[in-house]
């Protein structure tokens, strides 16, 4: 039986900062990064797992999951998926860390480091991809892999059972479905808010060309650039092609209303986080004054707390968690039941470095087990730094083909490591 | 001219673990703990610094606060008070930064700790302890010390200086008062969860003997024994006391509905964190149902969007905001403006190590410059640890006398940071 004898880190990190590629409204020089995290066990199954970062800060994330060494090293496999919630509450609610959020920021960022690190061990000693590992779980095991503390009032666990067992049925047909054709995706790579129009047009059109037909534009503070932006994009793209456009956080609720509103001629499909990704009652404001253009956020909502509100709230129309910024795959399961019950469709945030091999996990575990739908779902595609991953994702004609290795398909290659070492690898000691 | 040349950190804890001093809900082995930072300045001038911790982790917020060099060292005091605003939101929207936040968690903590340093240090510079310094400021330039990002729909930079000019004849009265009869406090030091009957009964009496008629109780996930350990603190303290509980966020919203309703014959003023502290809907119901028991929250809300939403919701009746946990004092202003605007009275959250030096002052500026109220308003007390520090707090008739040293009271004693530090110093070696 794998027993967790170490946990390793390393400091990985991507000089993107000098192609813009990644820049918004708020993050105007990100170096896309990753607090990587590995499971020794004293043999060859590791586990591997990881939090995505902009750069600065990398080191802070990684310090914490070094204070999480404690509920962690000793434990066997067997005492962690005997009773996997009350594993996630031993990482989440460390008497005295929680302090630090309590779940929240870094510590829970961290904590989904570990926590996906120990997805990818049981996924690699059961010989599955996680998706599959978590499809093919029962409805008892698969709540039980959930804290449930502060859902109650939103979702019970008995309520979850039954809507697993309801979905059931049709679980091995929409199986083949996504081996057959893969998980709808969209595309980001052509509207980083750091590029220049003509960059902007070219890149829309190479990826028209290749296939894509729903694309993300980044906006921000200045509502005439916005405007121009976005007629740019349209033009491009055409009548037929569906637009989404991302603020990052950059309005006030008043600014929001007023500046989303002048996008209407353009027809986004949504406006992603159009203000604080704290500020529920701000989004519930927006999204009644913006209809028909749909309000999404969550890359930045920090737990079940926050989207359990959001959906009571009725103030979003897209639920776009991220399996880092949760507490990991466990927290994303009670996110993906919310948005089941309340109706509203999961997209999961992707991009940056390693967000796309995890979301596609996560897409899939919703259509084939959880909400068994893809009305208004797709899952985010950033074209950046796949290279470094030992199992990258493969997408064809705009959809994402099921990865089919064990595990979470997060391990990086070791010479990408020790390349993306920061400070002391290649990439920043050239 | 002084110049920030560097930041010294300090690791300081206080083994508190070994009393159960603090012990509640759900941090059940508190070391009360400071990330401690001194803003160096080349000459004897320096700024004092800290956030609060339970103890594990504190480290991780001092990887933080060095993650904050960047945008700080080489300002000059000028630089920072010309703009005071501009120099938070450096700190608390840094581009990289920002995505192990925004703004809440371990580098709001850090960012909290650094930010207060710069008001010691600017309190330091004129001679005046902070409160003083904030008092003192005509509206337009406390206004200009806060950001203002993402507050408009609730109160925009304009009311808050009206607030502030309403409110500025009765500045020199209130500050008179203050001087001769100190701010009214309230005892947590009798009712910790790990405390037994006969030392929960010893110290009602002793706090009563000393003076005190407000007592706060902790409560847990025993319904039971919550109901008998109010009835033991309320045949100690008499009918006229009052009597506070807390909850430390163990309950899901509709457990909390019922054990506080169970607690009515015991007619607590308020029922504080009866949940998750990110919930702001669960407070709102939570308020609705347990009338005439008053909501408390704060100690754990991040920021202030959330303080926002908790006081557009009309979810609390008391806000209990953090001063380490805001990002500083720079945020705390802006709280005291919104509890203003909506008529709620401000208890900040005190206690742990050095929380009840900070919260004096805050206090003191809401009363003197913001609210001028003391209606429903106590500033919390618990007597731990006072006596590391150089300019402790005074109380009489529990009340708290304003410290009239320069500061913000925070400096620590050079022995007690030599003793306390982990792990070498005396308290944890020996």
């Amino acid at each position: 039986m794998p027993k967790i004898t170490a946990i390793t880190t390393h400091d990985v990190r991507a000089r993107t900062s000098r192609t813009l590629a990644g820049s918004d409204a708020v993050h105007t020089d990100p170096d896309y990064s990753a607090a990587y995290v590995v499971l020794e066990t004293g043999g060859s199954l590791r586990g591997h797992g990881m939090t995505f970062t902009l750069g600065r800060g990398n080191e802070v994330v990684l310090a914490a999951v070094r204070a999480l060494e404690k509920p962690v090293v000793g434990l066997t496999l067997d005492d962690i998926r005997g009773d996997m919630a009350a594993f996630w509450r031993r990482l989440a609610s460390e008497s005295q860390l929680r302090w630090l959020g309590p779940e929240k920021g870094v510590i829970h960022l961290a904590t989904a480091a570990v926590a996906n690190a120990v997805w990818d061990l049981w996924a690699k000693a059961e010989g599955k991809p996680v998706w599959k590992l978590v499809a093919d779980m029962p409805p008892e095991q698969l709540v039980g892999c959930i804290d449930w503390r502060y859902l109650s009032d939103a979702l019970t666990r008995d309520e979850a059972v039954d809507l697993l067992r309801a979905n059931a049925p049709g679980k091995a047909e929409r199986e083949a479905t996504m081996l057959r054709d893969g998980y709808p995706a969209y595309i980001t790579s052509a509207g980083w808010l750091g590029y220049p129009d003509d960059k902007v047009r070219a890149l829309c059109r190479e990826s028209l060309a290749q296939g894509w037909r729903r694309f993300k534009v980044k906006v921000g503070r200045d509502s005439a650039e916005n405007v121009r932006r976005c007629a740019i994009v349209r033009e491009e793209i055409g009548e037929h092609a569906v637009m989404m456009v991302d603020a990052n956080q950059a309005w006030d609720v008043g600014e929001a209303i007023e500046y989303v509103n002048a996008l209407q001629p353009y027809r986004p499909l949504w406006i992603e986080e159009p203000t604080s990704p704290d500020d529920i009652l701000g989004h519930q404001a927006i999204r009644r004054a913006v209809h028909p253009i749909g309000v999404a956020t969550g890359e930045h909502a920090h737990n079940r707390v926050m989207f359990k509100q959001l959906l009571q709230a009725d103030a979003i129309d897209f639920v776009q968690f991220d399996n880092c910024r949760l507490g990991g795959l466990n927290e994303a399961l009670a996110v993906l039941l919310l948005a089941a019950k309340f109706g509203k469709p999961v997209c999961p945030h992707a991009g940056g470095i390693g967000l796309c091999e995890y979301g596609q996990h996560v897409a899939l575990i919703d259509y084939i087990a959880v909400s068994g739908s893809l009305d208004n779902r797709m899952l985010e595609f950033a074209d950046h730094l796949h290279e470094h991953f030992v199992d990258p994702i493969v997408l064809r004609d705009g959809r994402y083909l099921p990865p089919t290795a064990p595990g979470f398909s997060i391990e990086m290659r070791a010479e990408s490591i020790a390349a993306l070492t920061w400070p002391g690898g290649s990439e920043w000691s050239a």
